[in-house]
Order: C-alpha cells, then structure tokens, then sequence
C-alpha cells in the first residue's frame, strides 16, 4: 500500500512556516553576535562539507554566488574564512574556516541544539528517522520535478 | 527513551531546500496562469479556512497584513475573490472565495496533488504520518521559542 499524495502534502504545509519561524529563531539567537544569518550558513557548510567555493557553496545553499560572494568577503572581514589557492580551479579560490571561524559556529550551533532538546524530548527516536525519510524522498522528488519542468530550470539558473 | 536533538536538526536541515525547491516548482506550475504565488496562498487559506479577513490571512500566512491586501485586491480584480460586510468588525471585511477562485484553485491544486502522487508512490503511510507528527511538534516547538525569545517576538510583529 503506498500513502496517499494528501497526506504527502500536509508534510509540504509544514515546510515553510517551518522555514519562516526557524529563521526567526535563528536570527533572534544571533542577535548578539557579529556572524549574520547568511555568515552563520556559509560557516555551517564549510564545517560539514570542508572547503568549497564560492559556487559549490552557492549550489548546496540554493542561493547566487554573487550573494555567497558578499557573505563570504564579510565573513573573511571578520576573520572567520580565508581564501585559498583552488588547485581544481585557479581562478576560483577554495574558502576555508579559520580557528575562530569554526569555534564561532560550534559556539552557536551548541545554543541552537540546548533549544532543539527540549523539542525532541517530546519524540520518539523512530519517529524522526521516519520523518527524515520522508523529507529526504520528498525532497529528491521535488528537485526531480523542477529539473523536469523547463520554467521551473530557468528559475533555477538564477 | 527520547529522540537526539542532532537528529532533530536533520529534520530541520531538509526545511529550507524544500521550501525553495517547492516554491520553484508551484511557481513553475503557475507559469501560464494569472495566478501568483501569493494569490494562490490566499486562495488555499479561503479554502481550507472559510472566509476570512486580511489580517486573519496574514496571521495564518506569516505576512504583514499590507502584503496581504495587495494580493488579495490583484485576486479581486481577476474576479477570485470578492469583500463581504464582516460581522465581526465593522471595519475589516470578510475576503470570501467566489465560484471561479474555488474552481481555479481546484485546478491548479489537483496538478500539484497529481505531482505529489508519484513521490507518495514511494512512502509509506505510517512513515508520513510519523512525518506530518514530527513536524507538528517541531512546529509548535518553535513557534514558542520564537514567543520565548524578545528579538524574536519583535521581528514577529513586523
């Protein structure tokens, strides 16, 4: 028995007042801090990913490279990046995390996840293995429908 | 025993490509319509929520209330949507589907659930339901966060 496509689509509901409310958390807990939100995910991806450049970054985080560009001068303004010789690309550097950079996301992703505990004290482990299944096949199906539709690929060369 | 809140932020992790890839893909899908995006969203809520007022829309939505009343006047003017004497407060009309926007909406959401049907044909429906409960929570979690925190509260009343 396979589920119903409106049961897959009260999923889709949560996603962006999911992505909206996150965000403000996000924001909110870095209030504080010098690091911005785009900082914040240019940091998370060079801590899980290694190296990148600017273009490989701007394709895992759905977003232009010029934007990436901007983060990732300010993000080397502050110390927390460093452009160096790509030897896959000379004229593309590889951004690489400083000591300060990476210590300043561990130091704001330990406060993300004191926040997250308290949430996923009210789960089951089962239940979010499902649920990360369901996103994983939802979204690989979904990037398969954009790629498939041609107006939905000129949206995506932007 | 409960769930990691690493593993919680796997979950969260899939919220921002999704709500990208999929807003690519409804946008997409509206290529050839007079409907936008937002008209679409307004639409939806008037139809899952019954009629409803701009403001009601933007609370559900997570929109100021402004953005709201511009969209629903271009659905106006298509003839979607139409301004009924609201009951409840003098000054806020009730925004209420007409027969076309119901039949519109219909037709653009049954494209989309035929989509959303061949990813449903590779899940299960007790992983859904898992999802759709993980989500919830996660939601509402969130949610009080974001009430929890000032900086947060603050963005919340833009």
């Amino acid at each position: 028995m396979t589920a119903d496509a409106r049961e897959l689509y009260k999923v889709l509901r949560y996603v962006r007042p999911l992505h909206l409310l996150s965000a403000r958390v996000v924001a909110a807990a870095l209030a504080g801090e010098q690091v911005s939100m785009g900082i914040r995910a240019v940091l998370e991806q060079l801590e899980l990913n290694g190296p990148a450049s600017v273009p490989e970054i701007g394709r895992v985080l759905l977003l232009p490279r010029q934007m990436i560009q901007r983060v990732v001068d300010q993000a080397a303004d502050l110390g927390l990046v460093t452009a160096e010789p790509n030897p896959a690309h000379r004229r593309s550097s590889l951004i690489v995390l400083t000591d300060p950079g990476r210590a300043a996301f561990r130091r704001i992703h330990t406060a993300e996840m004191r926040k997250l505990a308290q949430i996923a004290d009210k789960l089951e482990p089962d239940e979010i293995t499902a649920a990360v299944h369901v996103l994983d096949v939802l979204a690989a199906g979904i990037a398969q429908l954009s790629k498939d539709d041609p107006a939905a690929a000129t949206r995506d060369s932007r």
